[in-house]
């Protein structure tokens, strides 16, 4: 397997990522190739300095850097030679398996719709997020800000993409998938949540158990949270954030040890065709490390296969 | 001042509202009056058991009472002798300053509309709650759940709402307004957002600092934050389980301690012609003290008025 890394990509980069890369290292197979995408003289100087032989990675020298306050839509035909267009391209050629990079999130979509393309029959791709749960297990929050604004249909499909990404890549048979809502009756929410609800009632796709107040996020009686990207990616960050108040407060404990963004390593694009992840802007080398293994993960477990073969169904049942 | 409290709403009541009133007394003067609401026989028996002076109190027999599960639009005409119909209507008569229930909201919001009706001009009341700052300070949010969908002029007069609440009750002078968003640039967030922000972007009617993301919801840089009913619900739902995660593990922080609902005791019905409180369906004696203080105070503080001031204010602007 080949694993694309953009070694540009986050806020502390290149030294993080390629400590990322020795750390990830101990845990991929021999047979597995991890290929650098970034400025060459760059990444060589980084990885002599931190005691790598060059000669284990495939090194495509990229010389343009997308940054985080380009214009995502323009990015890759204004910098067609930086890492994050290079990766791209490399992906959609099948030169690498999958990709990762912990840069301009917004880039990462165009290119992951634009370059890789949705799956035939996706609307809009998804990011997600893991939420810890109170009992130690944990769910998905899907969509965390791709899509702020979403039709029903397409919130509908959130759920399918969640619960087979739960399936596949967390090992949840059957998994529980849920509105985030702020009522449990079916009438309950704004007009979209309520249509939504009507949509996923009795489908035949996933196993929807119904609308979940915000109050029941962590008390696992779901897998799989759906909501829309504006309301996703508040609450994401009001986690992250108290996170890192209790975390600055010295505040130890299991639960909050569990909303360590560095053990997840980021989100995959869900809907596209290839495995693309996104890493957290401020990722440092464990983050990294975490994201390299998702991106083999997501890969390995054939996560793009699965959606395809649920999304044939889905079709199917439409017609 | 006549202070009207619905001794049967809450899920502790009539025990926890009468101990409320008890531990009321001691903060309210001796001019003002309690004027409580329900089944005489049951608030008699109540007030003897927790040694209180009945003498002291006007009550109000109500002998029907709305149930959380009654339909909140047909609550009052069902049960017009139920506690919260005879409130509602003394309220409007003027026979008392304010009125404050933790019983069923919804049946409180109706009350609120269709009996002692919006300030003129009010497209929509709202309901909002304190949200702890990390410096100490305190900062509010709204709405929590009254208005799942909401326009964009609604979403204005929020931020015409919360200054005013947050000038008059939390005494801030020119409070700084944001919008709850998901991107600090104006053209960030859902179509609703991007066009509420140009509402409000230069306006003459409060002091709009911008959008603020999910993640500085604590860290004191705006002292109202406006969101629709739908988020700003998922949102407080959230922080609330959060307090009670954090309590179930013992974990003690002055933070976390802010976050305590008991010493709020509610949110008023924002938007409408007197003081309604709607107090936390869990309210404990201490609870409902405080919120028997609020109702005092939203009336001595003349929170209506000053609603009206700005309102007139904003529609010679409009003219």
């Amino acid at each position: 397997m080949k694993i694309g890394l953009d070694v540009m990509g986050g806020d502390f980069a290149p030294q993080a990522t390629i400590a990322g890369v020795k750390l990830a290292e101990a845990e991929v197979p021999k047979s597995d190739k991890i290929v650098l995408f970034g400025k060459k003289s760059l990444i060589l100087t980084e990885l002599q300095k931190q005691g790598m032989d060059a000669s284990r990675y495939d090194i495509i020298d990229a010389p343009e850097v997308i940054e985080m306050g380009d214009s995502p839509l323009k990015a890759f035909s204004l910098k067609p030679y930086s890492s994050l267009a290079l990766g791209f391209k490399f992906l959609r050629n099948k030169d690498i398996d999958c990709f990762a990079s912990a840069g301009n999130t917004g880039a990462m979509l165009v290119g992951g719709m634009m370059v890789i393309n949705n799956i035939e029959g996706i609307i809009r791709p998804s990011i997600s997020t893991i939420v810890p749960q109170e009992n130690g297990s944990q769910s998905l929050l899907l969509d965390i800000g791709a899509n702020p604004d979403c039709k029903a249909d397409v919130l509908y499909q959130f759920g399918l993409l969640g619960s087979v990404y739960a399936e596949t890549m967390m090992n949840i048979k059957k998994p529980r998938v849920a509105l985030l809502n702020i009522g449990e009756e079916e009438k309950k929410g704004n007009l979209l949540f309520q249509s939504v609800h009507q949509l996923m009632k009795d489908n035949d796709d996933f196993n929807f158990v119904g609308n979940i107040e915000g109050g029941d996020l962590f008390s696992d009686k779901a897998d799989v949270f759906v909501t829309d990207g504006f309301n996703g990616n508040i609450v994401l960050k009001l986690i992250e954030s108290l996170y890192g108040i209790l975390l600055k407060k010295g505040i130890q404990d299991s639960l909050v040890d569990n909303f360590d963004y560095e053990k997840i390593g980021g989100t995959p694009i869900l809907g596209i065709n290839a495995p693309v992840i996104i890493g957290h802007g401020i990722s440092n080398a464990q983050a990294i490390k975490s994201m390299i293994l998702l991106a083999r993960n997501v890969h390995k477990q054939r996560l793009v296969k699965n959606i395809k073969n649920a999304l044939s169904h889905y079709y199917l049942n439409l017609k």
